[in-house]
């Protein structure tokens, strides 16, 4: 089967990823990165996980692209300007190529937000993607709605997820799980370089999960600067996601709407909404994920004996290459099961503060949503 | 209200389209373009319709846009490159920046999918605008739906509009409008520079339609080069819309599935392959919209008899500056009108070959569509 899209990478049998002691030469099994614009044969990928550029600028005196340790580019006789990466992680990344001072998008891949803006990324087939990949099973439908916000004054665009088969069971009601981007990333992302839907559809024709809901929708975590985030109020996303956003889904959609039944999750600051906002509305939710964004304490939780009753899972996350932030999350997971909570937890094998991180986070939890029935 | 995205334009009155005949300095009201990424300043519209753009390109030698008759752009001393525009018509256009001999998008603007590639576009305020604004009025959804073709052996992309209310009144059926993109476009457009989606939510808001649904998919136009379009074969494409995609969204949506209540229709080689299969097909088509697309002569039409029996409309349409297509559509349109068919024919003022021309056509076609009940 030929694979169209996004989140596909269906092409690269990947020999494993060396690492950072692959020999000088890069590998020279290269093939067109799958995140490409439809027909470009550039940015290209090896077995090895290097990227290698070409950019067409005749008249350019510098070319480079924003990965670190990036070999200089070279300049053809055609004009066009050659460079390549060392081995990436396994995955997504963003990047940047700078034309003689100028940060501009490669104009060969697709575009994703991400750092704040529209802009190039590049998919390092993963030895473990085919959980994430397109295939022929029945396949849920990502809708762009869109909901007047009040407090906002605002028209507000949500993506949701409904499961096969929702448009035509007409009498099912299924679980949602609200599930949030990261700092200067917007509600396309869990359904684009996030691969989301094709998750859940991958593990729905698994019977794997139970089937669900997912919304997504912008957290509001743009307005702030990055170095600024301790000032973050959660409020004003707060309002829209509990008295906004959540009524709206619930009267549109064919939802189960008690507590029970509805679930957050985030990444990185994504994560941190979904703890402040899971811990101040326990009625509301009774499933909570953090994916690379912190970890929940006993200490963080008031009152314990409450938690346990209505809590029905705590799920956090980290690739294993944010070595900081895995530690304490394992610890605080460990520290909760002790006491009496449901908690899970979960590292991604030679990964960072990237999406295959999120993608496996999300493929571990969503079989554990949704299963407590008492 | 604040207006967050696309097809907003809600923020420049302007005073009026003025033409080539302008003043040689550009009146200072610059604003930022509503095409822009969230919090990009440039580029800038003013009211004369020229486009301001500004790149920050510090060792460059030379920038400029592809807009024709634009000014050389000139360096300032922090390093970004200031340019701008002769005035543009209204509406939708597709750009590159050329930084040093290298095509680039413009980092500071959204990207659509036109010209066979993800790129640039800039949107300047329409007099008319208010047809596609997105307001607080009920709002349809936009659902990415895939389906496998046998054909092509390869999961395939559409996009479903549906009015509002299809999730809720699960027992009402509705027509569906197959509409179609142009050359290097794809089943994005629609959705995005075309603001179907708002066109149709407005319409339905003042009842000035009949609600639909709208399915837009990738025409398979993108795989022969532009000058070689005589060649295209229909028969890949026909396959695949008639006898896959079709029962699929007649499977898996509630629509009305007879002919009255099936239309096609599209923009430039969307309308050629519009023209292809509908008189091929005159039994699963009963309205037919060909926007800058050709048009339909009754010699075009084998059996005139059976045509007008079966058919419920044929709408034309050109930009007033497509002028060899605007005159000879009109012609057409009139001959097809006095050989007794219900033919409609529009001519969007003061546009060209280009989005505004096809936005105001679907906005005039759509209170035309699945009237007639006998």
């Amino acid at each position: 089967m030929k694979a169209l899209f996004s989140c596909l990478c269906l092409a690269l049998p990947l020999a494993g990823h060396l690492g950072l002691a692959q020999s000088p030469t890069p590998a020279d099994d290269w093939k067109p990165a799958t995140s490409n614009q439809p027909g470009k044969l550039y940015p290209q990928v090896n077995s090895e996980g290097r990227v290698k550029f070409r950019i067409v600028a005749p008249e350019a005196r510098n070319v480079s692209v924003s990965f670190r340790d990036s070999s200089p580019f070279t300049q053809g006789e055609d004009g066009a300007w050659i460079g390549y990466t060392r081995p990436l992680d396994e995955g997504f990344h963003y990047y940047t190529i700078t034309i003689d001072g100028a940060e501009v998008p490669d104009p060969n891949s697709r575009f994703f937000f991400g750092a704040n803006r529209w802009g190039s990324g590049v998919e390092i087939p993963a030895h473990d993607q085919d959980f994430y990949a397109l295939k022929n099973v029945p396949h849920g439908r990502l809708r762009e709605v869109l909901f007047y916000s009040p407090s906002t004054d605002s028209v507000r665009r949500a993506f949701v997820y409904t499961p096969p088969g929702y448009d035509q069971d007409v009498d099912q009601r299924y679980p949602v799980l609200y599930l949030q981007h990261g700092w200067g990333e917007n509600e396309y992302s869990w359904g684009a370089q996030g691969c989301a839907h094709l998750i859940l559809d991958n593990l729905i024709a698994a019977h794997a999960t139970r089937p669900f809901l997912l919304v997504m929708t912008y957290g509001m975590t743009n307005e702030i600067e990055f170095g600024r985030l301790r000032e973050f109020d959660i409020g004003p996303f707060e309002t829209v996601l509990l008295r906004e956003l959540i009524p709206f889904i619930d009267a549109t959609f064919r939802t189960r709407s008690d507590q029970r039944h509805r679930a957050m999750a985030g990444l990185s600051m994504g994560g941190m909404e979904t703890k402040l906002i899971t811990l101040r509305n326990p009625d509301t939710f009774s499933h909570i994920g953090l994916f690379s964004g912190g970890s929940i304490r006993p200490e963080d939780i008031a009152d314990m004996t409450a938690f346990r009753e209505k809590n029905r899972l705590v799920f956090v996350s980290y690739g294993s290459r944010e070595e900081r932030g895995a530690a304490s999350g394992k610890v605080a997971a460990e520290a909760l099961k002790q006491a009496g909570v449901n908690s899970h937890y979960y590292e991604s094998p030679l990964t960072a503060h990237e999406w295959l991180s999120w993608r496996r986070s999300l493929y571990q939890m969503a079989p554990l949503l949704f299963t407590q029935e008492r």
